[in-house]
């Protein structure tokens, strides 16, 4: 009998033996709320009597959200739901299940050796644990050849009627808050690219494998504490213009307050992105702890009224100095 | 003063300006099911009391599902929201909201002159009049550049609890049908790259602009008609494989009953795709008319016990000679 080589032996895998892979790594979830997952031409989802679903979708393109060469497998399959977590986190709603569609490149279902993971396989193995952490089924989604890998997820979560955190709600004198530390996801990618084998995975984690606030949003919702709320995807400047926007009022953030995460520079904290921190507004008879589920929660600034023109934020200095808070975090579509 | 000249002025648009134009092109609608649209974390949609909410994504990926230089922006735009739309029919669910996940080349977001539209509004000159049509707001989605152009679309639908038309239902004895007609995207796509300029739409259209068959799929739902659908995406012989697999029962197919679509071939009616008819099995007792909703429906054969071996169906000639339909219709990921 012939060796069989170790090395190189592609397994490659068709849509539907792809999507067998899939539905048995899924079918030990439990989820109540989920009457019919991976199989059918649609999933069946069921709300609690007066709760309104929230949906979400975020792509996670290469070369534009992650990088092949930089980026582990399992760590882009963690951000890609992460992105869809924060942003069901950002409304205060529960999540109820996750949708996801691949495009990939044909070598990257290809098992290559005995000893080695495919791609996809990776992919899933940051992506379920993360969905099991929030009791969230992968409900369905689409497989498709593609030049290039990329993810859109999709996001189904649930919230009382009349409950949910939005962008809209910022009245002046409200104070405005941030959870964690900000800047850490930009410093870490910027360790990443500069020395990728001296560092530990505990100093990227920040950037590899953000925590959305989820039980942090459900807490401000289930206290009607806060009046808006958004969560930092695209860098606090760009994240706090957008809150701004939709309330049609400035803010006044002190520089001093900002939680920036140990290692990164004031402009990482301010325009880096990616944090998945949550950014939200209070009244300031709301009684805000200063940890919500054991993540530090930190006043940075003022709601105040609109400003006539310039920006929608001034970033305010010890000295009293004003200077305006330009969004310059990431813009998803570069003209 | 110096006239502008005509021809190439590129006018790129970012991320919020093109979320901007898709906002204000799509704030016209107005939808009960819609709490929050575009604009925030997340969408708010209302089910009704008693139902469940049916969920669906699809990818069109150009090189895989379109060519740029075959098929009119608009036609793209109708076909994803198209496969999104008949896998609600196939549900028998009321289409409730439509995400869209964009990721495109910088140049398609260019309005290559004034008299010229730029490729993102043509798209939506396709996509928007098929959501209208179908009474469903575009509330949400994700916008990203990308090497090559690709869209995901995610179809929120409803249902009365425990009347969605599954794929997992089907009896030996039950009849199977079809509605409208097969082959008809196939031979219009083979024509299309045969000779584009020669063809008028007519011709084209069961390619270019499907009408998935939502009518028809609440027809059967709401008269409890159908024991199993399912929506033909891949072909007949690849979506009958997928039904009898989830029903554990294979099939007979009567060759002389198919309705090919007038210059289809027989193998583009079995094998071709993209016909986005519903292909259903219903008791004998069933009275299914010939016409729903001015689609004609045509029993095509019979649904027997699961054959021991080999393939899920075998195609009946009309001598009553059988041989075996594989499924050959489409895989969007061949190893």
């Amino acid at each position: 009998m012939r060796r069989r080589p170790v090395g190189i032996v592609p397994a490659a895998r068709g849509e539907l033996a792809l999507i067998d892979t899939i539905r048995r790594r899924v079918a030990s979830s439990s989820a109540r709320a989920l009457s019919l997952g991976i199989g059918d031409d649609c999933a069946l989802l069921r709300f609690r009597s007066g709760e309104e679903a929230a949906v979400t979708t975020d792509l996670s393109i290469e070369g534009r959200h992650f990088l092949r060469n930089l980026h582990p497998p399992e760590a882009i399959g963690h951000r890609a739901l992460a992105r869809g977590l924060s942003d069901l986190a950002a409304m205060g709603a529960r999540p109820v299940a996750a949708f996801l569609s691949l495009g990939l490149p044909p070598e990257l279902t290809h098992t290559p050796g005995r000893r080695n993971r495919a791609w996809i396989d990776r992919f899933l193995d940051g992506f379920l644990p993360l969905a099991d952490q929030h009791k969230i089924p992968l409900a369905g989604g689409d497989l498709a050849q593609a030049p290039i890998a990329l993810a859109d997820i999709v996001l189904i979560g649930a919230v009382p009627r009349g409950a949910a955190l939005l962008r809209s709600g910022a009245l002046p004198g409200d104070v405005i808050y941030v959870t964690g530390s900000l800047g850490g996801s930009a410093s870490g990618l910027r360790r990443l690219q500069s020395a990728p084998r001296t560092l530990s995975d505990r100093e990227l984690a920040s950037h590899l494998w953000p925590q959305p606030r989820v039980a942090q949003g459900l807490w401000l919702a289930r206290h009607s504490a806060a009046s808006a709320a958004i969560d930092i995807s695209d860098g606090l400047s760009t994240d706090l213009n957008h809150l701004c926007e939709e309330s049609h009022v400035s803010a006044e953030i002190a520089s001093s307050r900002l939680p920036i995460f140990l290692g990164a520079s004031l402009e990482e904290a301010l325009n880096g992105g990616e944090d998945y921190e949550l950014l939200f507004t209070a009244p300031p008879s709301s009684r805000i702890p200063r940890r919500i589920s054991g993540v530090p929660v930190r006043a940075i600034g003022i709601v105040v009224k609109k400003f006539k023109s310039g920006s929608h934020a001034v970033l305010v200095d010890l000295s009293g100095g004003k200077k305006p808070l330009q969004p310059r975090g990431w813009e998803h579509f570069q003209p």
